[in-house]
């Protein structure tokens, strides 16, 4: 059990008056604070978890295998739907935190005389800032990811596919313990690379013109994600300019970050720039957390209420989007000792 | 757009006096059944659909990019959860179908004033009867998964790790486009085995004595899943008869297999026989159908409603478990012209 983690929750219940957490993670919605709580990253495993001021109960089938310390009453569950043990559990309880996106509607909609109270920001907040641990795994998945990097831009001279190039990271993982795909590869060359999260749909064609390819890692359930634009040949000077573009404003972002500073107010300033320069405005956010979720908080885009802070990890990925042709580039980074660290080598690939 | 899909969809509206169906699909809640309609496995995409009698709405984030043909229309959403959208889009309705156990509950809970209800189990129906293309996809995973099941069976008689085994599965995959892992590879050997779903945690020493092998592709989304169980060296002779029991099990209820037979029957054969010789009961399912999500309908088990038809893939996968010990042996079929047909060549693998 990790000790720090259950004290920040506790600190969640007393906040907001709440007399336990109950989140629930099944094969089909991943609740990774379940995970995060237990210290395991759970794989075709489904769990409840309720956390109150006094007691940690683990409604789980009673083939649950993991190995969990005495701090956790362990309590047999049929299925994950299996109301009617989860409202014996809290029964004693009014007031009960959820986590409202990734919680059963089924379940929900059968716990109406309890005030259920959504707690997700607050958790969010907590999985922003990495411990030791945490960071340790992002860092190999992040060094896994640099050696598929060189990998690809060394081979990317070559006469390469698509599928070629996704073969290349599936490849590398399958010399790695613990190391899997983080999502599905995008690759998208040429008029694909417009869109910003184009289909897996790929091409034994040979790869001539520009695009982009966009891979994570996981390494013991914790994720990289990194974007290597690239121009192959000959390319109009307008994809040219706009690649120069994004590399500038990835660059200066990264110059600009620092503790205490807004989150939003690094998005604007990118925002500002590629506004001045096309006209337009960014069409993504800048970047987001990563951790157990491919997508943590900060949120790196206007909304955000975060600020930086030591030991938050997180991508900077400026893109630019036209008809027809896209670019982004993507990095992730460390805050340590109240400076940004790259974690990971993309850079963009010219040939 | 899947016509057929669409069809039956309808049927399930007019037989249960409904509106529409609404379902949404996100990062971390994968309902399936919005890729089975549009027929495209969604990856990294977040959607929500409405099928009403007269038309398709596909409600999606302005950068979605799959092609659709115009019997869909397209709306603009923010993000996943933006009620606002969703709630103008079916005003006009009163009754809305869900798939409950998939459906968020922050939608669910700001959808009070409609009346929604829950088909999940008519869409398990439609989905467990696969089409040309579904088998198509299907027969492709499982053939992967002979070829990887093959050359487990050569190398598995030098000196392998746990590890070693996981990687062979990987490196299959990183050949072959299209396919990725179902789900994690288990790999459990000696006292692990007998948990039915350990938890991954791999080791480099050399395995000796017994375990299981439990892997799935997925092929364009579409999944296999086998197990092939393992005698290493000087086992206990309890252990060779439990595993034998287990193959002449797998053996009979494949027999067994016939159109219009229930399914419930077979696992209350299957059941019987364990009971008989052992003096406990099976502790899970005796197989489950495979198609977009790894457990899909019919789920042989004593609880199950369904009959054996014409098209449906299962798998067959009689397990047992005792202290510190467990074998199971899984395989893939499917209902062809009112027989079996074995699509893996799962065997136990003696050493």
């Amino acid at each position: 059990m990790k000790k720090r983690r259950i004290n920040e929750i506790k600190k969640i219940l007393e906040k907001n008056d709440i007399e336990a957490l109950l989140l629930i993670t099944t094969d089909f919605i991943r609740d990774r604070n379940v995970d995060y709580i237990l210290g395991t990253f759970l794989e075709n495993v489904s769990a409840s978890i309720i956390i109150s001021l006094d007691e940690i109960k683990l409604l789980a089938p009673k083939w649950f295998e993991i190995k969990i310390d005495n701090s956790v009453k362990i309590i047999e569950i049929k299925n994950f739907f299996d109301v009617n043990t989860i409202k014996k559990e809290i029964k004693k309880f009014k007031k009960i935190g959820i986590n409202k996106n990734y919680f059963p509607y089924t379940i929900g909609s059968k716990l109406r005389k309890f005030k259920l109270i959504d707690v997700s920001e607050e958790l969010l907040n907590i999985r922003a800032i990495k411990d030791e641990e945490e960071i340790r795994n992002i860092k190999r998945a992040c060094s896994i990811s640099n050696k598929i990097i060189k990998k690809i831009e060394k081979e990317i001279r070559k006469n390469l596919s698509e599928f070629y190039i996704e073969k290349i990271i599936e490849e590398e993982i399958a010399k790695i313990n613990h190391a899997t795909l983080a999502f599905n590869t995008i690759i998208a060359s040429d008029r694909r690379s417009g869109s910003i999260h184009p289909i897996p749909s790929y091409s034994n064609k040979k790869i001539k013109n520009y695009g982009i390819i966009d891979f994570g890692i996981r390494y013991k359930g914790y994720c990289s994600d990194v974007t290597i634009p690239f121009l192959i040949g000959d390319v109009p000077n307008k994809l040219k300019k706009i690649l120069r573009v994004i590399k500038n404003i990835h660059d200066s972002s990264i110059e600009q970050i620092k503790p205490f500073l807004e989150v939003k107010y690094l998005f604007e300033s990118a925002n500002e720039n590629v506004k001045n320069t096309f006209g337009f405005e960014m069409q993504h956010a800048l970047g987001h957390g990563i951790g157990l979720d491919i997508h943590e908080y900060p949120t790196i885009s206007p909304k955000s209420k975060n600020i930086f802070k030591d030991n938050m990890i997180f991508t900077i990925e400026p893109g630019i989007y036209i008809k027809n042709a896209g670019f982004r580039i993507e990095n992730d980074l460390l805050i340590k000792n109240k400076k940004p660290k790259l974690l990971t080598k993309a850079n963009i690939i010219e040939k």
